[in-house]
């Protein structure tokens, strides 16, 4: 085997430690080791079962931030991988192994780019940081926010931010996100009256009864979605009624749903229109709602332009904005004012068997960070 | 405690035996010594854990069968029982204790209104019989139906069958069943593809694509019954899908759903209807079909005739002929050709806490058994 390149070489040191969330399994302390080594001041918060750190070069403003996870996913069924998830492989050309593409090639993509632009840059202008968890797949309760609200209390602002999950769809760098949709979920229960099949004129079915309102759920056009965020869209992801019996009518159903909404609305106003279509349809229902994020958008700005003018000097691509995909911590961050970009390889493979990323794109992507770096914080 | 008559001294030997579905203790022998005191010959049939007997008086034709159980629905919570379910007693003129109604009482009826039917007409036209099973509030497989195919094998026949299943609403005699609706369950599955609810462009939800195709189903009006029948009914059991995650569309979902159907439609006409609302849907579908019983008819007859006599004789009441409710081991007796009828006590609190009946409706329907037994087959 030739020999890899630091990024590369990071990345296997990182996956070969099996972070399975909410575990960091010593990977913290393998970016921490190589971060005091260039001058970062480190900050471990340890939050329940939930290890982070917060490491910083610099005492001015602007403050530039890494964020990222040393957690990953479960791997699923381990005999159905092509190579052991954590023992890290090269084969033709693509880095495998449980956490390539999300998100430890990043991770130490951010390290060796910093260790380039401080080496070249020692007397930087304001500051870098590092905020680090190991609870980003997890329940995330005692990761990201937490540090947040920690650098909140004593007023440390964060003024660009990048994060980096695995952005890109078909070339690192082709898709960055500047924002992300909100997420809304609800769980409703619809009231019926149990009974015995047999007897019809005795029940009322909540199977019944709901699935018209449902039906119109499904179909309803929330919004058509702006510049920046695609249609707003519901999915219903559990549905349960029944005793288990095949001639007993239950005496309600249960269902689980979830918004993936834009700016366009509100999630009172998705509530609302929620409410009217179960009332429209006369059920006896009660939903608990739970709002785990509104959206957020980036949009024009240092952050953006930095981030599009790299990607087109590194790689020659033009970036395209997205917001779309799944929630990120860039959730808990932006509410504080930071700008927020996500730029990271591809995710075709994330969260799935035999998880893996181009070798290259992980160099690509360091070289990417580095030119950020140059273009916000070079004297 | 005055003497009680001897149906009710019966029905409570009876129901102190705790005879749990598939459980007889004892029940059985205990009718057994009486039938064979006057003059029936048995034949106990055990088939696996299920104990019947057919008990036969008389070798020639007409053959006047009563039919039933001594097997009872579980008990519930004992402590929200007035009295210990297996204690009989009588309380403020009602019988009380499980089993009361469905079916101690009719069998201790059975027995005292052939003790006296016996006695005044020992040389009786025909013959008389009882098929006595300890399966029909379970699985109803070792029971009446391995009973009939029996009888089947050596082409013994029924030729009028009563069964004792609690008939009555207000009073007793006021409802018989000469009839039942047949009853065809189905298992539906609906396929879909799974994926994260992010990305709703790679999902097709099973749920969302469903509930249009419910929706009809339980608004359709399948048919408008018959002079017999009420209209056939469709009602959904059960209804699953989800992985229990919030944030997952699943893959499939599926539906339990139950027909109680009238003499107007066929089952093959059902599940024709049904294939035809699901593919108008555009689902990708699979349904496991299972058939409980056709409906069966038992119009003006011998029986039907003796029955409607002997209520108006001994309780002035015009009977009302009725197909509803749940099923009875009757399906299993009418497809022999055998005229078929459901008398017994009122049923409002079968299968309930505090399960009781009228004591004295009790003796009444001793009377209406041996009234009948007169008017078919007294010399």
């Amino acid at each position: 085997m030739t020999q890899l390149s630091p990024t590369l070489q990071l990345a296997s040191d990182l996956i070969s430690r099996a972070s399975v969330t909410p575990e960091d399994a010593g990977c913290q302390e393998l970016m921490i080791a190589r971060l005091e080594a260039i001058g970062f001041k480190i900050e471990r918060l340890h939050f329940e079962d939930t290890l982070n750190f917060w490491a910083r070069r610099g005492d001015t403003g602007p403050l530039l931030c890494f964020a990222g996870h040393t957690d990953v996913v479960p791997t699923g069924p381990v005999e159905q991988w092509q190579f052991p998830p954590f023992e890290p492989q090269i084969s033709e050309g693509m880095l495998c192994g449980r956490g390539a593409a999300d998100m430890k090639g990043s991770l130490a993509a951010f390290v060796t780019a910093l260790e380039r632009f401080v080496h070249n840059h020692p007397d930087h202008k304001g500051s870098i940081a590092l905020l680090i968890t190991s609870d980003e797949e997890g329940p995330f309760i005692n990761g990201t926010t937490r540090v947040i609200d920690h650098l909140e209390a004593r007023n440390e602002k964060i003024t660009w931010c990048i994060v980096g999950e695995p952005s890109s769809t078909h070339k690192v760098g082709d898709v960055i996100k500047n924002g992300r949709r909100g997420s809304l979920s609800g769980s409703l229960k619809v009231q019926g009256v149990q009974g015995h099949v047999a007897y019809p004129h005795l029940v009322k079915n909540p199977i019944h009864l709901a699935a018209p309102a449902l039906a119109e759920l499904a179909a309803e056009v929330w919004d058509q979605g702006n510049e920046f965020f695609p249609p707003t869209s519901f999915q219903i992801s559990n549905i349960n009624a029944g005793t288990g019996a095949t001639n007993v009518v239950p005496g309600h159903m249960d269902v689980a749903f979830n918004f993936r909404f834009s700016t366009e609305v509100t999630s009172d106003e998705l509530k609302a229109r929620v409410r009217d279509i179960l009332d429209k349809h006369q059920l006896e229902w009660d939903i608990d709602w739970i709002l785990s994020g509104n959206p957020f958008l980036t949009a024009a700005g240092d952050l953006v332009e930095a981030c599009q003018q790299a990607i087109q000097a590194i790689t020659g691509l033009e970036t395209e904005l997205s917001t779309s995909g799944g929630t990120s911590d860039g959730r808990f961050i932006a509410p504080t004012g930071a700008q927020v970009v996500e730029l990271g390889p591809c995710n075709a493979t994330i969260h799935k068997l035999n998880e893996r990323v181009s070798a290259k794109d992980l160099d690509t992507l360091s070289d990417l960070y580095e030119n950020i770096l140059a273009r916000l914080l070079a004297q």
